[in-house]
């Protein structure tokens, strides 16, 4: 069985120029629940001055509290970036949060307006506070194969940052390529570096199909005991910095893949791609991902 | 060192509904031998009536033949269906020829109009004359990972009929995913059943990227010792059965990858891509690859 985290609700809807209502939101989150996904980055707690696309965060996942259309096996997930932010969560009934962080201090300094050092701290009070209040805690760290202003990261750097960042506490680091750069064999190079059970239980990989390798670097995580994957419904989103090209690695590509090569996902994926032409229509443009397009083959 | 085989000027054109001049097929053809491509499939000697796109194929390797711009190294070649293409081939100068048949019955019939069995009694004549002439041959097979008629195709009826290809006296078998449906288990599980000598120096893999798989599969037969990927510069063309979606695995997303792995093509990435962008204003539209939008990393 492979673990797929939706992030299209959150990272997707956030890199989108069309605000959508939290009711539908909410429905958008409902529909992949009943397609089958398990988990899902269903919004964010961080300013509004910054991030206004995720404003209405808390009445989201307040109306997702009482929803009958939301499998109970479906977990959801905010973006906290500090204890403000975490205590919004609280209020909201989060019960699982991620924390950001990047591996490349200008990534860093740049998007969460920080030092790395700074930001573990940071990471440390809400960790510390989301506990005691039994709330699972996840990673992300950006920038972890190449950054926009730094270039390429090493290898034994992101190494220390995804160990850090696990002795810190989160039961998994999302390992992010945040502008689609990476190529297996960096994947492989950079997976090498844990032990098997580090890679199948604390391990998750995060790509993006900028440069069409979405998949293959997948794959090579695959061969190495990965058994996470972040994606995004229909590729909504990615990261801003990639201009005019794809972000997010589609989900119902990376489920195609996954079907095709035997493995489970839990995912319908005809259902799937049926909440990928409806919330095309709601944001009234097509989104990238090729499955939804192509159709699948049986 | 990876072989491309690059097919844009052929395949690639030959789904365009905008017809070029001659004259721009040979300065495409140009540029991309000046990028270091080394293999082209420049064009067709089949009926205009099917393919009027390709109907001045013998004007194009005419001029090719005079040209200064075409780099030394630059193998050519054209798709020939019978005895009467390649008469004429045979008269444009042509040194290479590429054959093309099915591994499904149904596609056969709709593709080219006749059996398996009896395309090998025209393969077999075509080879025999292209012989005597000095001109190398290549084969292709299309529908090796599924059928849009038939749906699966076994491995066992692929692997029979790529062998009987090779016994012909190809010196290489094109094996083409038509539709963009497979996957890398797949890929894994038909290579197996072949040589590593085989494999290395027999078998070049012709993938699409319809279903987003393309790099994917690429890299299962990078694992399996294939040497050979056919390609087109940006995305160029595809199958026209796939509507909608990205057809040809495009050759900048392919060359990025192998650099970034740390292998060699020959080809200078920088200016491959400004061959896209140029054939883009030809067309008057953008192609699908994904390296040409978001540009190289380094």
């Amino acid at each position: 069985m492979i673990s797929i985290v939706e992030v299209g609700p959150r990272d997707g809807l956030q890199n989108e120029k069309v605000f959508l209502s939290y009711q539908t939101k909410v429905a958008f989150i409902e529909k992949l629940s009943l397609a089958g996904v398990r988990r899902i980055e269903a919004g964010a707690f961080v300013s509004p001055k910054w991030v206004p696309q995720m404003a209405d965060s808390k009445k989201v996942f307040k109306t997702l509290q009482h929803s009958q259309k939301l499998r109970k096996k479906t977990q959801l997930s905010a973006l906290v970036p500090n204890l403000q932010g975490l205590e919004v969560a609280l209020e909201s009934g989060v019960n699982e949060i991620a924390i950001f962080g990047a591996c490349s201090e200008t990534f860093s300094q740049k998007n969460i307006n920080c030092s790395i050092k700074e930001s573990f701290k940071r990471f440390q009070e809400v960790i510390q506070l989301a506990k005691k209040n039994s709330v699972k805690v996840r990673g992300y760290l950006s920038t972890s194969f190449g950054c926009p202003y730094e270039g390429k990261v090493s290898l034994s750097r992101v190494e220390k940052i995804i160990r850090k960042m696990l002795e810190l506490g989160v039961y998994e680091v999302s390992v992010g390529d945040t502008i689609g750069v990476a190529t297996p064999k960096q994947v492989r190079n950079l997976l090498n570096r844990f032990e098997v059970s580090e890679r199948q239980k604390k391990l998750a990989m995060h790509f993006h199909d900028t440069r069409g390798t979405g998949l293959a670097n997948v794959l090579a995580s695959l061969d190495l005991d990965i058994k996470t994957f972040d994606s995004s419904v229909g590729g909504l989103g990615g990261c801003p910095y990639a201009k005019g090209a794809s972000g997010n690695l589609p989900t119902e590509d990376l489920v195609y893949m996954l079907h095709g090569m035997g493995l489970k996902s839990g995912i319908d994926l005809e259902k799937l791609i049926h909440v990928t032409h409806w919330i095309e229509k709601k944001l009234s443009h097509t989104l990238p991902a090729h499955v939804s397009k192509a159709g699948i083959f049986t």
